[in-house]
């Protein structure tokens, strides 16, 4: 048995509020703990078909309240966070361009998906967008006409395609969604959770 | 205006396990705060109708997630919890017993439904069982059938009806729901933000 602490395993979604939050504190909290962090684009839309399950804002009066709680939660957590306008979107352009950069550099491809995170959800751009996706590209050093080349690329739509089956394959049917030493936590509201097993092991 | 701090609304079905380590934690949480609980028995099933939602249980995937989280959350309480083998359960009868005692004395409303929330999840007594109800209702001095002949009452029965429409109403779509000045909480783990709000206002 190893001694090493394992790597906790990081589900988001990029049109997901909740993940945003998540991607704003988890880093911070696996390092104090002397943990580090595997991030995972996924698409919710294959998870939820996986567990045939919809979105909590695809039913009217759970939106509503869930509109309220995205940004509660954000001030809650001292996170940056404004509803868009377009919401939620679709995100498998910058999902695949996240896992062809994974693959060069897990540390980069975690700055592209904190880039697009903040974009979308602290700044209202539209990461679904192929336009305002390629700036982002240009603005974070890929290039934009690199980036859509990757996106179109068969490629990196089969690795996020079995990236989607790996996770489903997990467990995971929904975003964020953690994996801490075998264990799955669901939810940004998790957290507390998460610390006490970082800090005091299994309970 | 009014400078008296006003009540908290706590909506708990008898067979949610969120709302079980809800109810062990409120009411001691809104006293620290000069704040009193208004509990408010309703059916989820009702709820989850009016929403076009169905139980998280109802899905097995997520199913297999929520009893594991139901217990761990349990333990991160410190509240005791050992999923019932009869889960979930119809609960209007408790419910209607709620109601009854609550017109004469919310306190002991109260009593009963902690009574009832510890024998389902802590004891394993099937409180939809109408024999281990009855029994429930003698150990807690109402007597058994004093207890049947209210949930068999016509007049019990509307009440439930009525709570649960005014509880749709407000917008309560699962369990537990709180309403705090207003501001609508959905969920056990929404407890860190209620502290936030009692101690220190709208945030």
């Amino acid at each position: 048995m190893s001694s090493l602490p394992r790597a906790i395993d990081f589900y988001f979604d990029f049109s997901s509020p909740y993940a945003y939050i998540s991607a704003e504190w988890i880093d911070a909290l696996a390092a104090r703990h002397g943990r580090t962090v595997n991030w995972k684009a996924i698409l919710l839309g294959a998870t939820f078909q996986a567990a045939e399950l919809k979105s909590p804002v695809a039913y009217p009066i759970k939106r509503e309240y869930s509109m309220l709680d995205f940004e509660r939660s954000a001030r809650f957590a001292g996170v940056p966070l404004k509803m868009p306008e377009a919401f939620p979107i679709a995100t498998q352009n910058a999902a695949r361009v996240f896992w062809f950069l994974a693959d060069q550099d897990a540390e980069r491809a975690k700055q592209w998906a904190r880039l697009c995170l903040r974009a979308y959800f602290a700044r209202g751009v539209n990461i679904g967008d192929a336009a305002q996706l390629r700036a982002l590209a240009e603005d974070f050093g890929l290039g934009g006409e690199a980036a859509e080349a990757v996106w179109n690329d068969t490629v990196w739509k089969l690795r996020l395609k079995a990236e989607n089956e790996a996770a489903i394959a997990a467990g995971v049917f929904g975003a964020p969604f953690f994996v801490v030493d075998g264990e799955p936590f669901w939810g940004n509201d998790r957290r507390p959770q998460i610390e006490r097993w970082l800090e005091k092991g299994p309970f």
